[in-house]
């Protein structure tokens, strides 16, 4: 495995879906049974709670609940960057309190996206206020940077005010953009800033240009594919592998996402109560479902991490 | 004052600012007073919660205890409107249950509004799961259609769908669009449904089409001048009524709301902790204080409000 230099999160990071119940709360068992196969296949760390975790679909009870179910069943949360974003300032505090609390690497904090055009005074101050209700040196924040969903991005003047006021809190930023030049700026502006990209396609990328590695949805899927690249980074082949990892990528991404991981993970774990999503995401239609088996099926490289999965 | 139809809420309707204290909580005792000010000074009813309440901003507990101490101090819930919305279906529940448990008229409710895009039957899963849990007759359910901020917006065949499934229960519709052919065409498309304008500019309009009123984010301000209008709507001095309560919205709307609206509320009552926003809405600059004050002494229907109103 990979060394890590102390302190900071690097690698290949899952945004780990969350499997509900037929009465939509939080499934606990196969949440920890999903965490523990993506760390033994290819995961340096998981990112749940997030987007493809359908956070923001979940009461604040119910990701509380989540976080100490990770902790209560023996993850490595050191290893995670949690989701604690919310619109609600308290909430956010909440989560965040948590998250440090039970020992987790880091907090993924979305910006407050209901009010459009907020001011970048707004922003600092929705931040700040999150930093010092906390007020905890073992705090590390990583910004979480998805316009397409937020609407409200995360600018590089709001990163240095940020990180001139709170220093090493102020820890790094899941750039969900889809736009490697947005990455690519942020890494040459703040050398060493824990910036992760947020889709795989761009893990070389990410990682020769001083990033971190990929905090991605489809990981969930394309975990043993993308550890090769993450381990392989500086050697001759990572350029082919990671032209197979984005191969499979781009086929998964054309499928709406929470619906297609978990169509994946129902098929792989023969559980189908894994289909089931908050409203407002839905399950793939039949049709959907057998096209994106049947062209999953086609990837080489993908048969053989179904092929592995199923057989463990 | 005007007859209502029993069982239909009717006429002049403030989003009610949510004052805050220091440690931005829910400022209660104030909230009570503007409640009873402007039920006192124009408003038919109130609509605590939505998008100028700052309740995307405020923690499900914040707003449950906001909606207990509404019912705790005596204002008359069964003429609120209260906001329910969450992205969180578990928390829309629990809000939209406490607003029925304390009487309140209708639960004005957002779609959810992280994911983009959302299809029609992932939305009507949404409005359904809230309607079946909740699972109480009293439900009278307000769409709140506000493109601009929830980025989802209420469609005809989905209102078509959701009263076609729960009747009564789906009540009405705040109108935010701004765009008076939307609310034109909804009130052609589904007669006697329970339609209000988001802007008293429409207030008149809205009325002549068969509509219920306006709730507003300004009838914070301008309920004397809206009640008027309402009350006198079939007569001649409607459209000069309107014209003259037009231009104050006008005016008021050029500033951000949150903000404005509280500037004037702190210069009423004196008090400056009505200044007090959550981030990211942040309070007025300085000079965009002094510039809101001249403009509203300007109109001299302003000048009448304002000097009733720091007299009482």
């Amino acid at each position: 495995m990979t060394l890590e230099p102390a302190g900071q999160l690097r690698g290949v990071f899952a945004a780990v879906l969350t499997p509900l119940t037929a009465a939509l709360e939080p499934n606990l068992k196969p949440f920890i049974a999903h965490c523990r196969w993506l760390l033994a296949n290819g995961c340096n760390g998981l990112a749940p709670l997030g987007t493809t975790g359908e956070a923001n679909s979940l009461s604040l009870a119910q990701r509380l609940t989540l976080i100490e179910a990770a902790a209560a069943g023996g993850l490595p949360l050191g290893k995670f960057i949690i989701g604690s974003g919310s619109c609600a300032l308290a909430d956010a505090v909440t989560l965040t309190r948590s998250i440090v609390a039970s020992g987790g690497g880091g907090a993924l904090l979305l910006p407050p996206f209901y009010y459009k055009n907020p001011s970048e005074d707004g922003l600092f101050a929705f931040f700040s206020e999150v930093v010092q209700r906390v007020s905890d040196n073992r705090l590390r924040l990583y910004l979480y940077h998805f316009p397409h969903l937020s609407t409200v991005p995360i600018t590089i003047p709001l990163i240095a005010r940020l990180k001139a006021a709170y220093g090493e809190i102020i820890a790094g930023l899941k750039d969900s953009s889809g736009d490697w030049n947005n990455t690519a700026t942020l890494l040459k502006e703040f050398p060493g800033f824990g910036v992760f990209s947020g889709s795989e396609e761009f893990l070389l990328d990410n990682l020769r240009a001083g990033g971190m590695g990929s905090i991605s949805a489809t990981t969930n899927v394309t975990a043993p594919l993308a550890q090769p690249v993450y381990a392989g980074w500086r050697t001759e082949k990572a350029a082919a592998l990671q032209k197979s990892l984005t191969e499979v990528r781009l086929l998964l991404q054309s499928f709406p996402a929470q619906a297609a991981l978990k169509e994946v993970v129902a098929r792989l774990t023969g559980d189908a109560q894994w289909r089931t999503l908050l409203p407002p995401n839905m399950p793939l239609s039949p049709a959907q479902r057998s096209t994106l088996a049947q062209k999953l099926e086609a990837l080489p490289q993908m048969r053989a991490v179904l092929s592995a999965a199923r057989a463990a």
